[in-house]
């Protein structure tokens, strides 16, 4: 499967322009074979937009722009994870992201469930204990968005749910430019899965992005790596590689769960 | 706390040698102002030295070498963690690591819980899920040996219960680099802890040991890093830093072990 990221700038508060934006990457994305498309965190209205725009601007998982990203994702024949604030059936705000696959279909729809500092707090409930992990061409996906990946035990727990592929869409800012260097690597090779992490450049307010998107093989390698002013960074997972790195080490079959009680204490 | 790591290469089947270089190691130390020295994995007997010699060279938690090794913390005045394959009551054989500390106290004493490869499960049996956190000057002390803490569950375990500095005697082997340079980091990191990571050089028989030992801060800094000559390093533990770090995010507190619960099925 070949995938790509969308590292741009936030055009905060503009659904239109970020649709028109994605149409034009999915477009050129085409062109490149690239079968899965990936944005960052909430992509579609800007990440930094405070509790009004948001409750403003939030959207059902099907509403009006998930069906144009649906007709964007029939187009051009990829499959589209974007990032988006989802107003629940009961009213509730979630910073969420969606992956609608190449026939406009959704697929997934992950809620974050690790809301950072007062920014999230400010615009978001936590999300439940739902972590899907879906088959898509023949790899099977998961997803986290940005300070989830932060805490080990989550992508842990989609690698013991069969993620092969971690899709994580970010707004990752300065200074926790470490996380884009180091954590996303670790996850990936202590998982012995791909982790690809599709963050924001430039500024947003007082935010500034620390861009550095990577897609990272289950042997900690770094296949891309945007610089500053790329926007758009592609690789094609290699099964391979992977089934190599899991026939050289066991981490997954070598774990001892009956030590790791503590970790789910409340 | 002043801490150093000393990376040597093994020295198999010599346990009197072994003893001698660490009494000039911890000569040394002590003039360097160093509070407690670390050894690699299995130090007092070299790592790769087959079931038959491990089995001979086996000794008790209190056998004769400990009862060297305290002298040579009493006289030192400074605190050791060495690593030793330990007979226990019942006549099991454990890869082991014990903090004596400079007033010839064990302090603790940890069995490597995750055995690495056929090298491991030949020689030891696997310890059960005991993972001591102790005061040391000031600074709460946990251990883990080498494969353990690629499991990013039992570093989180020992901060979970408290540990500001975690420990790692190892025995890590090209073309396992990447534990060196990017896990131990991630670990340090996102436990928000030092860790102090004392690993070999050179070879031993058919192993390539990869050096690059290491004490990272709890910001993911690496505060010292052995050059491949390099035998010891130090580096005085940063109180203020930890502080700091743990009041810029809030890792321990933002888990939600609620939702960990299928790290620890069976």
């Amino acid at each position: 499967m070949r995938i790509a990221l969308f590292q741009c700038a936030s055009q905060p508060l503009d659904v239109r322009g970020n649709l028109d934006r994605l149409r034009t990457q999915a477009h050129e994305a085409e062109l490149d074979g690239v079968q899965l498309l990936v944005c960052p965190e909430m992509f579609l209205t800007g990440y930094n937009i405070g509790t009004d725009a948001v409750t403003q601007l939030a959207e059902a998982v099907d509403g009006p722009s998930a069906m144009e990203v649906v007709e964007i994702a029939q187009k051009c024949k990829l499959a589209i994870v974007y990032g988006y604030p989802e107003r629940s059936e009961d009213g509730q705000i979630y910073n969420a992201v969606q992956l609608i696959d190449a026939q406009g279909k959704s697929r997934c729809n992950y809620r974050k469930t690790h809301l950072f500092g007062r920014l999230d707090h400010s615009m978001f409930v936590p999300g439940p204990g739902h972590f899907p992990v879906v088959e898509l061409n023949g790899w099977q996906v998961g997803m986290l968005i940005c300070y989830d990946l932060e805490f080990p035990e989550n992508a842990r727990r989609l690698a013991l749910a069969g993620a092969e592929l971690i899709v994580v869409p970010t707004a990752n800012m300065v200074p926790y430019d470490f996380i884009a260097q180091v954590t996303v690597r670790a996850r990936a090779y202590e998982n012995q899965c791909y982790v690809a992490y599709a963050n924001y450049c430039s500024n947003e307010d007082f935010i500034h992005y620390c861009g550095q998107s990577s897609i990272v093989a289950p042997d900690g390698s770094v296949h891309a790596l945007a610089e500053l002013d790329e926007e758009r960074i592609a690789t094609t997972l290699d099964r391979q590689l992977m089934v190599d790195t899991r026939a050289d080490n066991y981490y997954l079959q070598n774990r001892r769960p009956e030590l790791y009680g503590d970790l789910s204490k409340v």
